[in-house]
């Protein structure tokens, strides 16, 4: 199969759309709240790729036909829950990094007790965004729960914090490459495939064609997992925004530690590949979705 | 009016179905996240009034007729939205509190990180419980999603997190009465007034109702308030389950210290007083709420 999309023009017109709402979510200047909404802004407009609201869009529009201004808020609501979980994982008592995105952490700018705050504010603001009134949206109640539903499993105990807990529980342990894969496929699986599958949901997709969707997920899931783990090996602090070879500094087991760093690299190509298949009964509308899978194992950051 | 509820009867009453139901909520035994469904487990379970899962369910009962078993869900999420901030709060970068109800903080059991994460969770599963799918549950699409809202509006940027940030932000400073006023009333009324609403929209109230079901709440909410900090500075650490006189030495302002404990007293009076009121055109299926009224003030924890 040919794609016929430009993936990073594709991308850029997208995160563009993301970023734009982004700004519009939190009032703007003189406000009672201004000083937890700066911290706020400050890493949710801080940049990124937008990889999860993309994917949310990308797949709504795989099956369905619904406006953009439709898709945004939950789109936006995922991009709420990531920030959330960097700026979490980014304190002293988490990881305790010094950068983010090429800039300073939010505690190091705000401080600790304001970081915990906002980070709890963007992860409840990101069901403030799912739960608007029938009359601002066209979604339909029976999809917005589900959505809701979706959001709140993947990013909590059994999902992307479920994993944020096995990660800190096996640092400086010699994990093995099952409780490798257990880690990543909560901390950074459950939330992807939650992005996919709320697309998926919006867009109105079939049982059969959700499960699809969902497996896709699964694969691009983990060959981002792995291309972070390449990158963090193999990237400079100026291509990744953060120090470089943390992982191992923190004696953290890496899919590189298990396979070498090809070895890495091939599995993720496998894992791409795979989800591209999963893709076979989808029409042209699902071109974003293969580019973005490709796009994955290439990125430099 | 003369009210024919036994309040300590009931609120033990409705106190053991919170209870029970939030037992039911995680997963049991041998389960790849049980570090943190302890974590989870003891601060959720961990004792507690359950004043806001029981306003809800008083609320709902004071304008429908709904199962307890339909209303549980809800109300628990009020529990782990409350149970989640305690957490945070007790943080060593936030209030550094050792004891809560009796007992060890969390991070003092379970660590700092692991405090973090488990309250993430508690949060996110407010909202998974909130938006079951509808073969789980009899209240109502639009209902769920309006519940939904009002949760995370009470909760987040502009409700209690907004209230912890004014209320760190004050530490230590010379804050004037209105600037008292507006930290208690997001950092504790927008969440009592979140579990009121909550009720009254799963109970299906009236537009009309609902107004003076939210006044009732904001009073009872000032009221309670109120009747902490007058309970931080007469209460003892064996009544209160924390350390007495913590504001003081905090340098927080509180009531008190602007109407001396006596004037505080008779401010929380007729807060309630006025809540009572509210509910005039309600019938005897409210008398628990004119209870729960009369009983904030009452308390001694």
């Amino acid at each position: 199969m040919t794609c016929s999309v430009d993936i990073q023009a594709y991308l850029e017109q997208q995160r563009q759309k993301v970023d734009h709402f982004l700004t519009t979510v939190l009032p703007d200047g003189q406000n009672l709240h201004e000083p937890l909404y700066q911290s706020m802004r400050y890493s949710l407009l801080g940049g990124g790729k937008r990889v999860r609201p993309i994917l949310t869009i990308a797949t709504a529009e795989s099956v369905g036909s619904l406006s953009i201004e439709d898709l945004l808020p939950f789109a936006a609501a995922l991009e709420c829950i990531h920030t959330y979980s960097l700026v979490h994982d980014d304190l002293p008592v988490m990881d305790n990094d010094d950068f983010r995105r090429g800039r300073l952490t939010n505690h190091k700018v705000f401080g600790e007790s304001m970081a915990v705050l906002a980070g709890d504010a963007l992860l409840t603001m990101a069901f403030e965004l799912c739960s608007q009134p029938p009359s601002k949206t066209t979604i339909g109640l029976d999809r917005q729960v589900q959505v809701i539903y979706e959001l709140a499993v993947g990013a909590g105990h059994d999902g992307m914090v479920g994993g944020q807990v096995l990660d800190i529980q096996s640092e400086n342990k010699d994990i093995d490459l099952l409780t490798l894969q257990a880690i990543h496929n909560y901390k950074t699986g459950r939330l992807i495939r939650a992005a996919v599958r709320i697309g998926g949901i919006l867009g109105g997709a079939t049982t059969s064609q959700l499960d699809q969707l969902t497996k896709y997920a699964e694969d691009i899931g983990l060959a981002f997992q792995i291309a972070d783990d390449v990158l963090n090996m193999t990237g400079t602090r100026e291509e990744l925004g953060k120090d470089a070879g943390t992982d191992a500094e923190r004696g953290k087991k890496t899919y590189p530690a298990f396979y070498g760093i090809e070895g890495a690299r091939t599995l993720g190509e496998q894992c791409i590949n795979r989800a591209i298949q999963r893709l076979e009964d989808f029409d042209h509308r699902a071109d974003p979705l293969r580019e973005l899978a490709a796009f994955i194992i290439s990125r430099k950051n």
